[in-house]
């Protein structure tokens, strides 16, 4: 089905424009004339795979999930010692390089377009919460978890953790340091395990 | 001096309604004119107190700074068993009602404004990563830190919870309960500290 995959790509090639038109100009500059331009397509070209502005920013918001969420799932697959693991998921999630602090711009620039727009994004649950819950039942399972915790408040102690390290990151380049970020995050995997 | 004393009055009635105005129509309403019609001035009246609107923006940024930092002072000069004294002024920090949500609401419209504007404000050195820095100081002066903590990045994890907190209870008002985030804070102050 070539058509079909034709059809994905050029999506795709239009979300990434939008990226770099957000990255540059906010959500205010995120017009479809501008995303048009910078995909290098006419409105009428660029009409034929999104007919509205939200169905074309919705698409380029969650192809930053879909990403996300790949890159994961390859950590989830390979075989490295769980607490090791568990810290390079988190890592993923934080902007440590230029294509993370991309993508966490983006979700930001979304989540406070959310805020004000009349029809809203679906940022808030973008998977991450449950995510951590998972990886907590993950070290649980190994035998690593500590035994006093109480999972539920951890989780969310987790997930602020990680949502603040990832503003900081994003707002602070002395905090986008990758080791820095991995130094913290495992402080915090190892005071949640035994031994 | 009446006079000095009414012109900060005013002042502060003006920054005030910046910041409703901010609350309802977001950075890109909080135009001069907005903000005039808010306070119930003419134009010409709000440029006796503000010549441009960065002065007056940066102004309604800096007393948001100020409320939260007299709140803080006053529970650090509380009688209060120093635990719970950290955890009170953290809290301080995360936007557990309405107030505080206005606050937290209007330092991020700045923190996110900052990043496209041309004269960009002081948002991201708002003190908070200071005075975490110091109530871990506080707890270890108090016998209560346990002695084999890195100071430095429990500031650094402690600064990214806050911060996370208070993005979530933001953006999510089942986030936004105040005895949920005392536990969770409470939670990481037991777990820095002895006994």
């Amino acid at each position: 089905m070539p058509k079909v995959v034709d059809h994905m790509e050029r999506k795709t090639h239009i979300a990434e424009a939008a990226w770099r038109v957000i990255l540059k100009q906010g959500m205010k500059g995120a017009t479809v004339r501008n995303i048009a331009d910078e995909a290098g397509l006419s409105l009428g070209a660029l009409r034929h795979y999104f007919s509205t502005q939200h169905e074309l920013l919705a698409f380029a918001m969650n192809l930053v999930k879909e990403r996300v969420k790949a890159r994961v799932d390859a950590i989830s697959k390979r075989d490295l010692p769980p607490k090791e693991k568990a810290v390079k998921i988190l890592l993923e999630l934080v902007p440590v390089d230029d294509g993370k602090m991309a993508e966490m711009e983006i979700w930001f620039a979304f989540t406070f377009y959310r805020k004000y727009a009349e029809e809203p994004f679906d940022a808030l649950h973008d998977g991450i919460f449950a995510g951590i819950g998972n990886l907590l039942e993950y070290l649980d399972q190994q035998q690593l978890l500590r035994k006093d915790l109480d999972k539920a408040y951890e989780s969310e102690r987790l997930y602020a953790l990680v949502d603040g390290l990832a503003l900081h990151a994003m707002l602070d380049p002395e905090r986008r340091d990758r080791q820095r970020v991995e130094r913290i995050l495992t402080l915090h995997i190892d005071s949640l395990c035994t031994g």
